[in-house]
């Protein structure tokens, strides 16, 4: 997997220069998860890489070019963490079942410190017209049309409960997930977690 | 109704002091919710109210005192624009459903913005421990309580479908609540609040 965003041609194997840069965008993520997207510090990044501010500035060139490249790093985590592992399943309602679930495990295991990164920085951005909100709102819209593709297939295969419409049955799955994101990393209970977990199933396998 | 947070003493008719910190405030809440609570800058909500830095400062005395009066000025509107107006219904699942639309309503009126002012509050505060925090913590706990109370209610009273968990009704509907918070928020399609009516409509009358 290659990451947009970087300057550097796509490599077989990563240079220390690539490893470096990535060790810097796992910080930034998880610190824009707890702190916010907005308030990462190329300073305080640099002390955490153990490089001189401008040579973390020859990296990134800008806030905004180092915001960009750790939503990409971001994605790239949650495509590995929630959405690859439910490739696994039979599209339709396993897989849909497979990526709620996924994203709650993602949450439980503290991935981006018990919180949705996209979520997080959706809401910090919402008002702020850019690039930065562009690439979440792309971002979301993908997800949603993962969701809904599978509630589509569902649908068609009879899987779903009566004769549902697509649209809301996603919309009922991604408000769980929704309501554990903002609640666990509030509040850091795992109750939510389950809470979530048996919403999920109720809204998918129920009669 | 009181407010607390601050330093004058309750009145029964307003001074112009208490009407200019309620302008304050009610321009602080609308801030608070498109660019963050930790972004309230003192010399512009001072240049918004046509005073100095240091008479702004006179009212609030510091950064944490004017987030504590303006979370205690959302907390009066949500009660007189959510909480009030169903306090009319009958209690349990019409209070229920009441709470419930009186929250997509005042998103659909944009009261904040068209935001949740506590849910983009507590995400913008969740790992920051104070009293800002704590505040917003007890704000949540009494919405909560409040919903939890009329399920109850509602359960007792079979009003609520089969024999259903009362906590299991109440996650699913603040799930709804808040994915219309955060998506109306973010794009400001009202589509989101029809189908979070829709959704808790589906949920408290589903047979």
């Amino acid at each position: 997997m290659t990451m947009s965003g970087g300057s550097a041609a796509p490599r077989r194997t990563r240079s220390d220069g690539e490893r470096r840069r990535r060790a810097i965008l796992l910080a930034a993520a998880n610190l824009a998860v707890t702190r916010g997207l907005d308030r990462l510090s190329i300073a305080e990044l640099a002390e955490h890489a153990g490089m001189s501010k401008s040579g973390l500035f020859a990296h990134f060139g800008s806030k905004e070019e180092l915001q960009l490249a750790t939503i990409e790093m971001a994605r790239e985590i949650y495509d590995r963490e929630v959405v690859e592992p439910a490739r696994s399943t039979a599209p339709g309602i396993e897989t849909l079942l497979a990526l709620a679930e996924g994203f709650i495990d993602h949450l439980d295991r503290r991935v981006f410190a018990g919180a949705c990164f996209f979520a997080s920085a959706g809401a910090e951005f919402r008002a702020v017209p850019g690039p930065v909100r562009d690439r979440l709102e792309a971002f979301q819209a993908g997800w949603m049309a993962l969701l809904r593709e599978n509630a589509a297939l569902a649908h068609e295969a009879g899987e779903l409960p009566g004769n549902e419409a697509i649209d809301d049955v996603v919309f009922e799955i991604e408000s769980f997930l929704m309501n554990a994101h903002l609640t666990f990393s509030f509040n850091g209970d795992p109750r939510v977690l389950e809470q979530a977990r048996a919403a999920v199933r109720r809204r998918l396998r129920r009669t």
